[in-house]
């Protein structure tokens, strides 16, 4: 952490439009957390099971919901907050906002701008971005180091988009003629809408025709894919790794694990949260929680369990025989 | 999609050498799927599955096979075509060729080409890309942003390279030396064939002697790993997010879905169809297709038969105890 | 291979500090597989089961254990060493020293460096590598093509950092703000240490609080994911395409296969290999090799044990039911 950042105790009080209980002047230097906290440190009690990490707790003051008020050593100063997490949230963006008042160029000389893409004033590019033509960009969007957008790519408002994102390269598609792939150049677009995040060396592809479109909200983790004329809904997030394969249309507030596969062509309603490393190979119609992964073992326990895998269908027959003899021998 | 394209009939019909019914003189504007076509689009009638698509199509003209000559509504022009997915591949180039007349700068300004590396006259370098000293790209190769070729990697003619794709970075190489990695220089090349399409932040690794080869033909979508020493043959097609380990050699015409892992070391023989996400650890002899993922289910009662595998020993186990049993009391 | 690396075998002897049997001035331009060599060529023999290679092998000397001293065929040179696998590594570092005697320019005039950065006399960084504020880069570090640097992100010594490489992104952090998205900023940082190797686009992501850490000797190979304040033991090694969710914490001299998924939180003591494509879902407390993946099959053969797993539950069930008649018949 940048060292130098210094903030009143009351001035985090009023950021969060919280009670404070304790010295309004005192300064905070860091946010940490309980067990690692320091005297000019912050903490937070995100959760009741973390209440014995209070007793030996070293920093200066704490955020903590109402309900456990009396929790904190005597001492420390408390910042009453309903909802803990969303508070720390919000201050890490007061952080950050002390510790870089400015960010440089608004675009950065080593960029690549085509002329004929349209830039909102209050844009950051990053050094050695490239900016396709035709491409558009709202306001607020900050892109970071080594970004692709591609042409005629529209990213909407406040986007944040990290080193190696490529938004709108060509879409994987080809037609066989004769034992030879012949390329179905890609001539959709992709959309962003507001307040998308997407990690570093994700990719979202260009449409073959009509459009790729993340909606408002979405938040993507690193090395992504999302495959040509892919839909995902609002407030929809996906961690790391995931692939999602063309014209998968997922819906809002969904949430997919790391390293998920979803196939092509598949719908999955809102409210759908896949497990991590899970395989999605038919459309998911009803909200919930899915699952589809190997159970981890040791090795030579999987191998055991792995070769009567591969029998299963056979000791299914087995039982079936089993039944129909005992069901003879008892008549 | 650009606007300005404005393409006449019989320009498509000739494109395509198809017999045409209907006004030679109309002119289409876009390409479109028969749900989504408006007056001036051109849609295309892939599979039968879609007939009851083209009842409220609004387009101007539509590709059909000559069987389906009479499905489209009055008034739609048809362009007939015996493979209407292969003539919508080349229709897609004709829109290409019109939307982009001329590619700009063949070297972006921006680019860092070595000057020992070897370019062909007709080779597009995009904006960043950086071409490491003896590299070799063939005659109509087409790099978008932040290619990396590295030294001595050698591209067969008409090679797509989207953005963010690694070639030669080293191989992933080490000899345990005392508890510790001792470095295994990557000493070999990247060879790619003609007409080889990489998607982005895909990377394909330096041999550590000898060579990594793609063959001719052969089309790899977004983040997918390629490892030292592996050989991809002819018109092979790689989704995203695979990965293929150092030293397997997969055959001509297979198809790997995305998310795949191919061990090191494996062979796989010509036309294997490898599923999506699935893990193929031993060589594969005969042609067809595999697949080896969990299914997916419900989280509730993934729980419930993953628990019961880690059993499947036992309850085969189980199973044969029965069996014997049985015999016994039937004796 | 670069043409004109030229090195006399008594050279070679020395580098390893082995025993050399045969011409000391015999001159070697490449070091190749055994059954790749020819005149010229040095081959070497890492394991008794490639004895057979040995037969046809053309080259001019062989690297061999003492042990296998008389199995080379007459005239070919011998150089004896103990661990033959290990004396192939060190070669292949002299070869890199004799192709590349000088790297170039120390930090490539269009790599994009912070005046802020420090960066250390012996570092070479590669074309449009991007170091941001306040980063530090260890001596005798080598970063390739794209490579980005994060601020304040601390490199250790000799690191290899491969083209496209991304430390410093923001970890993926949230908290649910009446349905949508509040971004959690991150204000961590990653520590790497000294002899760490990281593959082309691999990412490892900025701690939200405190440190994402990869320990002394870590190799990574290509397309990984490292999340928020992981921690990666010394001398671990992680294959492509490998992705370590949040707060996982790995400890030394481990292996992870690739494709495989840690999930977040998790630990992992030292000395553990994970099997490649297994997911980790819970905590490894005890060294040894771990699996989890369903086993390939033919797809038709797949899909009868993949029905019957998603039956597992209930087989059990029918097993348990069919013991408990068997019981009550003997009875």
């Amino acid at each position: 952490m940048t060292p130098g950042v210094s903030i009143r105790l009351s001035e985090i009080a009023s950021h969060l439009q919280a009670q404070l209980i304790g010295d309004p002047d005192c300064l905070i230097h860091r946010i940490a957390s309980l067990i690692e906290a320091k005297p000019g440190d912050l903490g937070f009690l995100s959760h009741e099971r973390y209440r014995h990490q209070l007793t030996d707790f070293r920093g200066s003051a704490v955020l903590v919901s109402p309900r456990h008020q009396g929790w904190a050593p005597e001492g420390v100063h408390q910042v009453l907050v309903e909802d803990v997490y969303l508070a720390y949230a919000k201050l890490t963006q007061l952080w950050r906002r002390h510790q870089s008042p400015s960010a440089g160029p608004k675009i950065h000389p080593s960029a690549v701008v085509h002329p004929s893409a349209w830039v909102d004033e209050d844009v950051h590019i990053g050094p050695l971005c490239v900016i396709e033509a035709g491409a558009r960009i709202g306001s607020g969007s900050r892109l970071m180091a080594h970004v692709c957008v591609g042409e005629g790519v529209a990213i909407g408002q406040r986007a944040v988009l990290h080193p190696g994102v490529v938004l709108g390269a060509d879409g994987f598609g080809f037609a066989l003629n004769q034992g030879q792939w012949e390329k179905i150049e890609q001539l959709g677009q992709v959309i962003l809408g507001d307040d998308v995040e997407l990690g570093a060396n994700t990719c979202v592809d260009r449409a073959a025709l009509g459009d790729t479109v993340l909606e408002t909200g979405v938040k993507i983790d690193n090395l992504v894919q999302i495959g040509h004329n892919v839909r995902i809904g609002a407030h929809s997030a996906l961690a790391g790794c995931v692939g999602i394969a063309g014209s998968a249309r997922i819906g809002a507030r969904c949430q997919i694990g790391g390293g998920a596969i979803v196939l092509g062509h598949l719908q999955i309603v809102d409210d759908v949260h896949i497990s991590a490393a899970s395989v999605v190979t038919r459309s998911i119609l009803k909200a919930g929680q899915y699952t589809g992964l190997f159970p981890l073992d040791d090795n030579v326990a999987w191998e055991k369990n792995a070769a009567s895998l591969r029998q299963l269908h056979r000791l299914r027959d087995r039982i079936k025989a089993l039944e129909a003899h005992l069901k003879k021998a008892i008549q």
